[in-house]
């Protein structure tokens, strides 16, 4: 039995006894996991040294290995996110919905734990906390896969978490890490049907399309944001400069920063100068479409590659458009379905935008980056949801559950 | 171009005006479709009859010819099914949640239609009326794909259909029925990404795993259903005679009805041979375990394959067992989490049976022939899903949308 199998099928008993514990058990794990990651931050610190070593032989770059790197006061942060999901609701056993019925039947629909939770993430070692205490406060287990950078701190991580549970009454077995870095395990997980209830990828888009491509389990899609901000030709033009430069430059590596500015023409005419400049004192490299280049200066053509790219970075493309139909159009055809923007003064339009257009979270006047579960008030998040089905946007503890009909009967019989 | 990207590229486009619709230009398309369809019903019938001939000549069975015959009673029947459908409240633009940020942001989550939906079905025509109904109600376009069986009928009703919404604001282009038998638009359809927002197959066992199998689009699953019923030591006599009988026999075809009896052993011994003789008398063919063989007479011996199987059938898998706890574990190793029930005096395994089994619908002393969206008062429903995902258990409209969250800001940028 390969390590996958063998892990996926504790995880699954584990959910059994996972579905029958109260908060106040669910929370003292959660308190339990927080102390042990704190007073055991040196041996943490000490695994991910040994990460960050091989990292920098492999040369994996600046970004990811700070992305990878763990410190005392991160450690500190990290346990904190778990203290912050204590104070969450339960999200399981909620009624949502009860009725008797002529008959007599009495119907309750309640809400449940999916099961055993997969994750497959890249390399940030706080994923692997956070992802476990949210599966613990949702009654769910959980299977991770963690990028092979981040391995040596991921397997100390969950050895210092397992301790924890294991002076509980939450089994140990309810939190799974595959340790195999080969390919094959990550393929394995997604075939795992009857095992695994659902698979949520965390990651660039490479994974993501991966993972949605070859699973045959429930897959929840994440993260992948080209987001657009227009500005209409009737946009107060301070709101429109400061919500332009807050959703690209704020935190440029995240999804729902902005990668297209839209301008209807008569905005552009009076303000794309100003704009422009604006973003090249701040960095940032505009691709522009002809008509931005006439009015803002040189910069290099976007091309229908670029409108489709999600740079995460301090790269912009700026697009004139002569009416709203045509932004509506250009989000349409570009856009990933995550968080788009309207900056207008004018009400009926910026209605017909909210309506209109198809994305997780639609702004009026407000930068695209409020699109997260902090921000919404939702608390800690599994991440943000760019799919349709089960939850959209930011998911928070609810979209770890399921429903369940409970049918009370004396007898009944179908007619 | 395809026909299936070609049909698909159109649905997509008619769903952008589907979404702005009102309810009652969606009911009044609704009421077209249902005259169009009783006044053009000799046209229908026709065309069926093609259906029938070459089922017949193919040799597809009798109960296959039954389920797609059509007649003038039958399309009736279908028309007021999709009147039903305008008595259904609009799950469209509830809004689900409101709240304001502390630094003034307005968040309204509200429902939205899902967009495309692909369905793909076997050889029942009044599937062909019944999604293009839920569909429309919803606000959603539809692609289907139905049994190669019922081409002519379907080929006819969409005609119909369609001419009927041409009479109307509904855009025609909304309904797109794929008429190439070929296996591969089945597998075309299966990996629209970016076109279709989900499929939903319904039919067979063979149909849903070849979907979940070749599906890169999010499939919600439907359908298979190995149901057990319980008597437990305590169960009521004639409580538990009633709905072993209705469970098995008032339909066996559905997925609903029951598979498997298991009987704790002490009521087993009292009350397992009368059982056995009343299946018996009702032409139900038994596969029995050793110890049921032993109180119940000469029987076939259930193997786990039987246990696993869903006849949908007169025929029942008849398993003593010698406590709750093993009925768990079967119902566990077997079962498909679709409906399962337990017939019991005793309040408290009731409720330890509702808990902890892993299912859309969990009954105490009722029949599981229940699950059914008329019979919870949900209305007509286009399937029952056996997933977790999104929707569990009957699937009326509102599993046919999904959310948004319509942000409404003064300004504001993240800090």
């Amino acid at each position: 039995m390969s390590e996958v199998v063998q892990k996926a099928l504790l995880g699954k008993e584990a959910s059994i006894r996972m579905a029958k514990l109260t908060t106040r058990q669910k929370n003292d794990a959660l308190r339990a996991m927080a102390d042990a990651l704190v007073r055991e931050n040196a041996s943490i610190i000490a695994a991910n040294q040994e990460d960050l070593a091989r990292g920098q032989q492999n040369g994996i770059g600046e970004s990811l290995l700070d992305r990878l790197a763990l410190d005392e006061k991160r450690i500190q942060g990290i346990a904190e996110g778990l203290l912050q999901i204590i104070g969450l609701p339960d999200p399981v056993g909620d009624v949502l919905d009860q009725f008797e019925r002529p008959n007599g039947l009495v119907v309750r629909k309640v809400s449940v734990p999916l099961g055993l939770i997969g994750i497959i993430y890249e390399a940030r070692p706080n994923v692997t906390v956070d992802a476990a205490g949210l599966c613990l406060k949702s009654g769910n287990a959980v299977l991770l896969r963690g990028g092979s950078d981040a391995l040596s701190s991921n397997i100390r991580i969950v050895e210092v978490l397992k301790a924890a549970l294991a002076t509980t009454v939450v089994p140990p077995e309810a939190l799974q890490l595959i340790t195999s870095s080969d390919r094959a395990s990550v393929d394995e997980m997604l075939k795992l049907n009857g095992l695994l209830d659902v698979v949520i990828p965390r990651g660039g888009r490479m994974l993501i399309q991966t993972v949605v491509a070859n699973a045959t389990v429930p897959v929840i899609e994440t993260g992948a944001g080209v987001c657009h901000t227009y500005l209409d030709e009737t946009a107060d033009p301070t709101i429109a400069l400061n919500i332009a430069v807050n959703a690209k430059v704020q935190r440029p590596s995240v999804c729902n920063s902005m990668e297209t500015l839209l301008l209807h023409e008569e905005f552009a005419e009076a303000y794309l100068p100003g704009i422009a400049e604006t973003f090249r004192t701040l960095g940032v490299q505009l691709r522009g479409c002809p008509a931005s280049i006439r009015i803002a200066g040189p910069m290099e053509e976007a091309t229908d590659e670029d409108y489709a790219t999600e740079y995460n970075d301090y790269i912009l493309n700026v697009r004139i458009v002569e009416s709203l139909d045509e932004a509506l159009e250009h989000i349409r055809r570009f856009g990933t379905q995550h968080s788009e923007c309207i900056v207008t003064e004018h009400p009926e339009r910026a209605e017909r935008f909210l309506q209109e257009v198809d994305a997780a979270a639609v702004y009026h006047n407000a930068s695209t980056r409020f699109t997260d579960g902090f921000e919404f008030g939702y608390g800690a998040e599994i991440g943000i949801s760019t799919q349709k089905l089960h939850a959209r946007g930011p998911m928070g503890l609810p979209a770890l559950t399921s429903t369940k009909f409970l049918v009370y009967g004396s007898g009944q019989i179908r007619g």
